[in-house]
């Protein structure tokens, strides 16, 4: 019928003007068909193999963090995160220890041979933290905060930038333009669930905007396995879903002592079970590695 | 059965200690009993009668928002909201005048006795923003950047804290907290809706919100029904429900000119839409004041 | 620009054919101007005043049932709910006294002058159920159950169709034209509150559905506030929006003793918690009478 | 403190109690830890390999089935699927062959000794049905049409069940449990993508479900990457993540000619593109199967 002729002129017509749009960003893969491949501390993210981000959630002392380096570095990994600056709900929870944290982490991480990836909250700390951080993480709740992105955008360290707890993937992929925008197109891409409205998760890993994000721009895509579950019992096979989707890495919490943790204490592992994790994902991995 | 018996103690002792925490809150109604009010340019939020905020989505000229300011003085209210710094999805939308909006909008204002709400997105433009603007507005992507709650929170002026995108009640609340708690009560808890999988409307209102936070806490509480709903035709209805439910005031967009808007071009009421929306609603407030 | 242009074409052809959609359904206002009205037992659902459905969430008892038809006829109201199937999560929790428990309302809706709305679960319960139901209810879970809707289309009294939990507009409004296109046009639509992130209520009642079914459709629109809200405390504002919107009527549950009910007890008021929210309501209404 | 042991009881207890409430379910695996396996055509669904349910969304002609049954027989697969009667959002919509297209489904399935996964939608078509249906699949919609349920668990052919469009996984579990009470375990459960805000794909596919499922339940569960994504391009990495996380089979839409499809043109994959999406999947399996 004449209807469904105009409806598909329509509808093409509307995707070829989508796809302009897209194309037009520059983290976009039309803008650059080649995979964004970022380099830290000798560590290719988005290059072949998968690569990994484990630490704390947050940074409480040097004996914590430097027992979780020394794990990280026996696995022959080459990142450590661990939170300085920690944005928490209640105004009453730990903050984090700020600038003394950060200083604290790195010393660690450099006494291991690993680089320091490390959330800032505010255009106003970035200075002070370039000193100490290798990647700057943007975190859930900040995706949206411009002035940071723009921040993160004019410097010249690699930037972990996480989905928004409610964002589309479309809103996800324009807050990175913002940072590539400012002339810095070292940006990996985060996904870390999505607030809906199952309880049995903290939040819903939205596994198949791992494959959308590769597809729609040249980043690397990694995924928080930690913050998207919420639940020990579920980092395994999860990041094992991860790899499989096609992400270029996980970001997985470590604590040595989860129970006396200052936050997130129900979803880290500790040392044997980052041991156990690690272990079968890398079995996990040698096979697919054979064939994909 | 022993089992009920305990379980309503638990029950019992879990909203025991759930309250306890609540009212440890500066801004719980436990905490306060009284309703705090806030007086701006002779309005009393949070007082008997409801209060408006209209204005444009951005401020765009002089023009523009001096035609909207004498069609707000004109009804006798006494606020006037414009944007000037404008958190957009994508970097290449209209990103607001900055400081130069600011000051246009407060021209003005003055020059129509009325004054000014306008959004902080940075802590770095705080101080240079409040030579102009009497209620500091913090929108929907920054209710969890925390800095710029706790930079409003140390200054001595009005603070209109809009809901997260996806934020819980909880939250909400709690993102007010870090305002009181360094010291400014002048908050204006305000309702934008949530998003949810419906689509025939911007947003889901959440006019339930509206009845709990007024329960949970001493603040006043608007309604912004231009955000949550998106839709010109249901800016009437949904103010209507926002009044009856108990809002203490109600803020909508309006713009000279709506279809060259350079945002929000959709859901702006003209300066005749304003006209009747207001007469409708005032007639809907005489008829329910008589016995509220 | 040439894009712009094109851009507006789209649009305006886009939602000409949404349009031309809509217009084809039978419960379309586009088809239909007038506002259907649905006379039930002397009642005009949908006419001038807003109408009331009071009731207990199951019926239990003929005392309990009893004791509710009385306190509602006692208000001069003409409808009584009362579940007697149950659509229950577990299936170990109590699943409704089935046909005896429609006898039951019967009696006591008969004894006091009251019509009964009661929910159908399946079509094979239908038949047995027709001497004893006036209004035939159709619930959430079952809002997308097509061949109940179709059986509920075939006979010839009203159906008061509930928005399915997570059912877009569209959905519910294609819903009801499932029953119309059997040729029962006696339809009342039933917002009920949809599934969010939210925790703070039971559901988010979606209070812009109302005017938009309003103006899509020429059904009658009804608001539940219990299952909405989950709160008792809730349930007073939200009936005051519901009106102030522009429904044709509230559904509230009510229970001569609701910590016992053997479903829904946090929910459901009692005789004494009924009269104060009837009062209440009616003092709301008589104002608002006056002018809209 | 006093206050952080009392929470620790509470928790303890609260936690003990739920544990209980699952342990008292049939389908729980507290109740039989041993992995149900569910034997059809052959197939032993829920023992060691991944297994396949293939075929188009609904039966359209002999032809159509026939040439996709083939496809799968080629592949040394046992089970095909087909929708004969279709739940529509519109009544206008292609409804389905109804028990005509069950004949068609079984002839050609038959012809090709494959075994019939066919949607019943209603208590009434059950036993019709079941001479032409070796596994009942109760769809997405009537995941809690608890009469349907029941009576699926009241017949002895193997069901698979889908989660409902916005159901927590407990509420999945639950409505396993109908079935079970009535006496048949036969029961596969199946992640279908629940409905979030994020329109990129149809529905979000909830892939930390299937973990959870596994631990809480001793039923086999299935991934249908058609209805998660609703997008081709999506199926081939997201089976891949449903058998990382441990699925014990997928299903996926097949469709000789998807354009000219009645239903779901969009998602369905070509002959040539399900050779393409079966050939990697097995090159994924094989890999993965060596470790575990």
């Amino acid at each position: 019928t004449v209807e469904h002729i105009f409806k598909e002129i329509f509808k093409t017509a509307l995707e070829q003007q989508e796809e302009d749009h897209r194309k037009a960003l520059l983290v976009s893969r039309k803008k650059k068909k080649e995979d964004t491949v970022i380099e830290v501390n000798g560590e290719k993210i988005g290059k072949d193999v998968p690569t990994f981000i484990f630490g704390p959630c947050a940074v409480e002392s040097y004996e914590q963090v430097s027992t979780v380096a020394q794990a990280i570095a026996a696995k022959g990994q080459k990142l450590i995160r661990g939170g300085a600056y920690k944005p928490r709900t209640s105004p009453y929870d730990f903050q984090g220890l700020g600038l003394e944290g950060l200083k604290i982490l790195s010393r660690a991480a450099k006494e291991n041979g690993l680089a320091v990836v490390s959330e800032i909250v505010t255009p106003g700390h970035l200075e002070e933290a370039l000193d100490y951080v290798d990647v700057i993480q943007i975190g859930a709740r900040n995706m949206q905060n411009f002035e940071l992105l723009k921040a993160a955008g004019s410097v010249r360290k690699p930037v972990l930038l996480k989905r928004g707890l409610a964002a589309t993937i479309d809103e996800f992929i324009n807050a990175a333009e913002y940072i590539i925008a400012q002339g810095n197109d070292q940006i990996v891409l985060c996904e870390r669930g999505i607030r809906t409205y199952e309880r049995a998760t903290r939040n819903t890993l939205d596994i198949s905007a791992v494959p959308i994000l590769k597809q729609e721009t040249h980043l690397p895509v990694f995924v928080d396995v930690t913050h998207s579950t919420g639940r020990r019992d579920l980092l395994l096979p999860t990041a094992k879903a991860a790899i499989a989707v096609g992400a270029d890495g996980v970001m997985a919490e470590v604590h040595p002592d989860p129970a006396v943790a200052l936050s997130d204490a129900q979803q880290q592992m500790n040392l044997e079970q980052f041991d156990e994790f690690y272990t079968e994902l890398q079995k996990f991995m040698k096979s697919h590695a054979i064939l994909v």
